[in-house]
């Protein structure tokens, strides 16, 4: 199974992509689509052509992106959201499903705290993946998405094992 | 000029279209994208794919939507958000130009006051484009939007034309 894991920004939205080796994480790729310069429009239409090139290309089985609540204000909420519907819209018109998972999970499933900081997050990605050096914080926050959600599928296999005949 | 306004919701996306007929605004459709049942990402790609086949089937040649001020809460607004990501995406896409416009602006240019309530923008639609019935509330904003555009984009013309030799 290979993983895509998305973290949308208004200017730079990362991805991260790992496989299932065999219930071992293989590192594939990951990086940042950024959508700094033009129209909200255009940079919105960045984020979407950005993330369909990266789903043309790795071909993903499935995908993760981070559950949002609590924004801290309204503005920045739109902002977010609109990245966002751009994301999600590229991943679901390629066919993918879109699992979701909130920060705390994410956390716990990558760097075993709740409340790790980004730096963490850099750092045991780099760590975890066998990576030659620190992914950005946009990828980094990508890449342990898409590690929570192979963390979280494969948990559900064995637990589905341990209750068949 | 062909303009396509658009009202983006997280559930309900109005659109509408209008011609300009040699200074006098003619309408040509409107309508409501719903996007009710299933995952946040197949809604949101309703939204896109349903704009997508309005482009496709009407041809507008620009395109106009409410700017966003003062969400009223972080929760609805990363809704809008991802409503307006989706969309907006459907019409950058397409190599629309988007104009944005205030809802002051929006009311002003086409019930001629700022605090219109929604019954009154649906009655002005049905009376400046001569319908044989009254709009829905989100195909009457977005036929709103569109006529907004025409205003001011004849005005600018006018004012054009006033300055030239």
């Amino acid at each position: 199974m290979r993983v895509l894991g998305v973290d949308p920004g208004s200017r730079r939205t990362g991805f991260g992509i790992v496989d299932d080796q065999g219930g071992r994480p293989g590192y594939v790729a990951c990086g940042v689509v950024v959508s700094i310069s033009g129209t909200v429009a255009e940079r919105l239409h960045r984020i979407f052509s950005g993330l369909a090139e990266v789903v043309e290309h790795y071909r993903p089985d499935v995908c993760a992106v981070e559950r949002v609540f609590l924004a801290r204000n309204p503005d920045s909420a739109l902002k977010l959201g609109q990245a966002r519907g751009a994301a999600l819209v590229a991943l679901a018109g390629a066919g993918l499903d879109v699992h979701e998972y909130t920060a705390l999970q994410i956390k716990k499933a990558t760097v075993g705290v709740g409340h790790a900081d980004k730096g963490q997050v850099q750092h045991m990605m780099r760590a975890l993946l066998g990576l030659s050096a620190q992914p950005s914080a946009d990828a980094a926050d990508a890449l342990a998405c898409a590690l929570c959600h192979l963390h979280e599928s494969q948990g559900l296999q064995s637990r589905t094992r341990a209750i068949s005949p």
